[in-house]
């Protein structure tokens, strides 16, 4: 996706847009290493046609920084737990930077042990989740990352919300082209995204969520407006939600979904709750080179008729992006400016 | 499930059901190992009501046997290929074996790493996935298996089918009760549904599956007659689907779901493949007791009015079977028999 035709529109480098989004941290009260870290991350989505965890996130980020109710400074603490276990004290910093800052103990516990859990607890994620698997499967490694968020799904069988979004990311190598990975919210649709259908004044399709009566509704403003998401598929979507809650933060330390307060914070939108992330060195597993299976793998996904892998729309947007540069419009460009004056 | 009231039933304890099948497995070309792990395996489903997964596999089971195809007698090889991971060559026998026979080692990996991973190649696995988690949980740990089977289920998107139903299975312990336990199929419904629903002449809901010719069918036969399933919850359960032939098969060595091939084996049935674990040591985690936080979870679930959390129909089941004995119909029980004569 880029910008409507009709709409005047400022094409920037990602490094030109990731330096901008680094002053506009930074201007709004992060430290160098988290301004650095956010402002890739957000740049990366937004070339990658991540639109809702792109720029669109912005205004959340800096409202929340604003509220007090993140630690745009935090300095992560790291906990050797094991041999294949490390745990880190975002202290109610961003995720992000957490995870940076255990990825090289991270990736020597993985060669060595063959798998590693991080556990990062008192965490603010934001973001597309993508980003925290990809780097991993891009050396060679399988990633798999659970974060949970806030209370606004509707688990199985119940009346009211109690889950978050609670995205589940994978990230494979393969031998043939970039790494395989996906990011999928649990919930039959992502916050963002009704979101910007609210904004853009679409309709959702039915299935995905409840008005604030518990009744379905396909008006993403009412959904909104104390209603709530469902699961995707059913009973099998809510139970991986669950095991997202147990695993993000029953197993890190964090909070729950529906256990933070930010009631005393007004403005503040970013989930304080927990990470896992679970990385594997395929290399232990089979004898065979795994890059090569997976590229086997998706020769026949191919040869069934499955022409898009998870991941390719945005390997195409980003290649157009590095290539073409960026666009943004000038209303979101000005907006943007503004904010490091 | 018990029988239907109109037919006669016999009842058996959990014991002399075990007891029996494990006479059946030795009679039919197992070594004694195998037989007792196959056999509590096999009663355990039926007795906590899982009857897609209990006796009714047992021709499926001696069919396989009598072909050559699997081999059950096979010794489970074990490889320690770092400090938290193991290889299990299963050697064309069954998966069950291959986990018990690492069972100890990997325990002992998990208690000491934190995390390890199983990862069991050559396997034919052809029973439910819960009963190879489910142990974990019961001793405090947090347990996440994969299994890809056969190609049966049509990668959304695609044309033509490529996936096993690749199930999921996770297990956790929770301090004021049973462990919380899911198996679910990434496919939208069971291979073994579709054959109950099939042999009792049932409909199936909508979106399940298509015929041979790839047109959404409702009826069973037509989906086991040259059709094939559907993932469950579109293109995110492929997604998962796809994560699954990855880590069981990609990872551990084993067959992808479509590359085995058991036509020189008439009356074939279990698919050879792989399968991985990944156990947590979750005390390792949080500086809390994660058992205390996952019951917190399940009082919340309650909460909102989720009455009945994964795994409950199986526990109360089973306590019903172990109260009151497992209820077969007279013909089940009598086939059963003549089994071992």
């Amino acid at each position: 996706m880029s910008a409507p035709r009709d709409i005047e529109t400022h094409t920037v480098s990602f490094v030109e847009l990731a330096d901008l989004l680094r002053r506009i941290f930074l201007r709004h009260g992060t430290s160098e290493d988290v301004a650095q870290v956010l402002s890739q991350n957000c740049a990366s989505a937004q070339r990658d046609g991540s639109h809702s965890h792109g720029i669109f996130r912005i205004p959340g980020y800096l409202s929340s920084l604003a509220s007090g109710w993140v630690d745009g400074k935090a300095v992560p603490v790291i906990e050797d737990a094991g041999a294949a276990f490390i745990r880190v004290d975002a202290a109610n910093g961003f995720a992000q930077p957490a995870l940076a800052a255990a990825t090289p103990l991270l990736i020597e516990k993985v060669k060595s042990a063959g798998i590693a859990v991080l556990a990062i607890r008192s965490s603010h994620h934001f973001a597309a989740l993508w980003p925290d698997v990809e780097p991993f499967a891009a050396q060679g490694l399988v990633a798999l990352s659970v974060v949970n968020s806030m209370t606004c799904v509707v688990p199985h069988g119940a009346q009211r919300p109690l889950f978050g979004t609670n995205p589940i990311a994978f990230a494979a190598p393969r031998a043939g082209g970039d790494p395989i990975v996906f990011d999928l919210a649990t919930s039959a649709i992502a916050n963002g995204d009704v979101q910007i259908a609210a904004r853009a004044g679409r309709t959702l399709p039915a299935g995905m969520g409840v008005d604030r009566a518990g009744e379905p509704t396909q008006d993403p403003k009412a959904i909104l407006d104390g209603g709530a998401l469902l699961p995707f598929g059913g009973y099998k979507g809510s139970a991986l939600s669950m095991m997202v809650e147990l695993l993000a933060a029953g197993l890190t330390g964090g909070n729950f979904s529906f256990e933070f307060d930010w009631s005393g914070h007004p403005g503040a939108q970013t989930p304080w709750t927990g990470q896992l992330l679970i990385v594997i060195d395929p290399d232990k597993g089979s004898g065979q080179h795994f890059a090569e299976r997976s590229e086997e793998l998706v020769r026949q996904m191919h040869g069934v008729g499955q022409e898009r892998m998870p991941g390719d729309r945005r390997y195409k947007e980003r290649a157009k992006s590095l290539a073409q540069g960026i666009e943004i419009s000038q209303a979101e460009w000005a907006n943007l400016q503004a904010l490091v004056r």
